[in-house]
């Protein structure tokens, strides 16, 4: 670990070493972070073509954005974890890392000589995380997980969509993302356990339970009745009117938490007899009523279009907002603001959502390694020569 | 600070001590991780009936579920923070706290006499979280927001569902849930790094940002193209066949994420004449004309039932899973082996998916706390005359 001054730190990780062997999605957007908030991030990747992403489209400028987006920052070696000579630059990076990150299928680690008990003996200060898609206990530990599969057996892909509709992929890769942000979460929190006592840990991270962390009302639901609930469409489970509605032209979406918001709704759409009909008149008979309440609504607002609305409720000070799409979203004034797209090497890439104030939030950033660039120079700084 | 005794820790933030404000869902969904691994974490409810959520169903056994999931194993103490007897209390505890959380909308804490630029002159270590729908800076930070109007703006909901069919929330609170957890990240890292600079941060997370971050392959479509994707229904953006299909009976997913695993897909529906078809012999190819082939492998399918097709597929190691709802999936031998659904108090709730070898991972937690449960306890700790 090299030295911290806070005054140049780019991050609260700043001289920490990773040596990250994960690969495709999961394990990767975990390391992303640590390398935003400042650790130095080694990707080690196989020989060949290195990550599988590297492949992936879509490519701009010569680079795969799917890289790109969760390895910029970063830097690569390749390296055959079979071959004595590669392996023995591999221990000594071991020996002075903080943190392995893996995300191989559970005993892949094992059948290289590089499980977490044989690491710790050589360092045990390391942090060693695994994400994996169902974790490295129980009977599913070595079942093959993608996204989709964990998002269609963790209950998350019946839980989205419209009662008399198909269940739905969460439109992005849900799963993934939050195995990811999970084995960063262990790996930060192992950190700060370390620095009182001395001693790293194994982070065992599944995609599954990560899911399951995140199924909220659903789960409320099951452990209420025993049942999994029906599909909900856009509307909220305990409030009314918390919907996505349609208007003249597009659809908006109106949340109601609470009376005085409600009777402003009722001010804005001229239907204020609604406040004391006693079918509307408290959130659990309006939830109670919402299909009849939603039917009012949009007949009401099937008279003006989106931009009217949105102004109008907003006026009311109604939570009210339009349905944009990614594009409409990253060009909002408020995501420039926030520095939520920013630039890294040839291409654009997410921003890191984590702002702290005593800590630089750039908008440019170091890209994503080519294949093996930093090869030579890792090479040489734990070559055993230097080490002894 | 209390002193740390790695054998009887609880978990890496035993001994801290953590002022909650925080209320609803996202705030309460990141100071919850603390808790869980081993943070106290005292919870100051405003008077009358405290958090909105205490009122929120489903109820069992008299305890919001809604509550339970976020607060269990806190402590809870009633403050009037416009008090000045409980302010003095308030302000006695932060000079003791190593993190205060707060979700209020971005202005209210500087009303309140309670600015991170305050506190911090009070104690200078002190993490201060502000999670808000979309932070504290920009032309958007004060507009209201709730997880449904965020969703809306970030594009999630416009890139979930299918191409002919309307946009649609993700079924669950992902933006409340997103921000709560890069919150929790945000806690994690500043604590690290104030190991190295004796300095607290203000950390100032938007449910906004984190679901950009969560946008994946929608965002990056949006970068190579400066357009909006089409939604993609269940399928993979860059991969196919990986995508849910229709048996004789169910739905199942299906993922090939190489050509190896097509080939012994078309093996397993007996069409292995496929591999060599041009129009599906390689990735690119299978993404290009995904609709024809879905077709082939739907009429295979109908053929057989989900439980025929799940045997059959599996046997050619091919990642293949039925969809389950949340009861399904919580009722999994795996999720139990795993502790993801544990007792705290007098309900059931999801457990923790940071597993970490040197810390245990308790099936049975306290319950949440009721409303000012430790409120006598935690005045008489934090009293003036006992500090001086």
């Amino acid at each position: 670990m090299t030295d911290h001054n806070p005054k140049l730190a780019k991050g609260p990780f700043d001289g920490l070493l990773v040596i990250d062997l994960t690969h495709v999605l999961n394990g990767p957007f975990g390391t992303q972070i640590l390398a935003d908030l400042g650790a130095r991030v080694i990707k080690v990747e196989q020989p060949g073509h290195g990550d599988d992403t590297r492949l992936y489209g879509p490519f701009v400028n010569g680079e795969s954005l799917y890289y790109s987006f969760t390895n910029r920052g970063k830097e690569s070696i390749v390296l055959n974890l079979k071959d004595e000579a590669d392996r023995e630059i591999f221990f000594n990076m071991i020996k002075e890392a903080d943190v392995l990150a893996e995300n191989f299928r559970p005993g892949t680690m094992d059948k290289l000589g590089l499980s977490y008990d044989t690491l710790a003996k050589i360092n045990p200060r390391l942090v060693y995380a695994s994400s994996s898609g169902f974790g490295h206990t129980g009977p599913l530990a070595n079942a093959p997980a993608y996204d989709t599969i964990i998002q269609a057996m963790s209950g998350i892909m019946m839980e989205t969509g419209f009662v008399n509709g198909p269940a739905t992929r969460v439109g992005t890769s849900l799963s993934d993302l939050c195995g990811g942000i999970y084995m960063f979460c262990g790996i930060a929190s192992a950190l700060y356990g370390r620095e009182r006592t001395g001693q790293g840990t194994h982070v065992d991270v599944a995609m599954f339970d990560s899911t399951l962390a995140f199924l909220e009302h659903g789960l409320m639901n099951y452990v209420a009745t025993g049942q999994s609930p029906e599909r909900l469409g856009d509307r909220h489970p305990y409030m009314a009117p918390f919907d996505v509605f349609q208007t003249q032209d597009k659809h908006i979406a109106i949340c109601c938490g609470n009376d005085a918001l409600f009777a402003e709704l009722c001010d804005a759409l001229k239907i204020p007899e609604l406040v004391s009909d006693e079918r509307f008149s408290s959130n659990a008979s309006r939830v109670k009523n919402q299909a009849e309440l939603k039917a009012i609504i949009e007949q009401q607002l099937s008279q003006q279009n989106a931009a009217y609305w949105l102004d109008e409720i907003d006026k009311h000070r109604v939570p009210v907002a339009p349905l944009l799409g990614v594009a409409q979203a990253m060009e909002l004034p408020q995501t420039k603001a926030r520095n939520m797209l920013i630039d890294a090497g040839a291409v654009k890439v997410p921003g890191t959502p984590i702002k702290l104030s005593t800590y630089p939030d750039p908008t440019v950033r170091k890209g994503a390694p080519k294949l093996d660039e930093n090869g030579t120079a890792i090479r040489q700084e734990f070559a055993t020569a230097q080490k002894t």
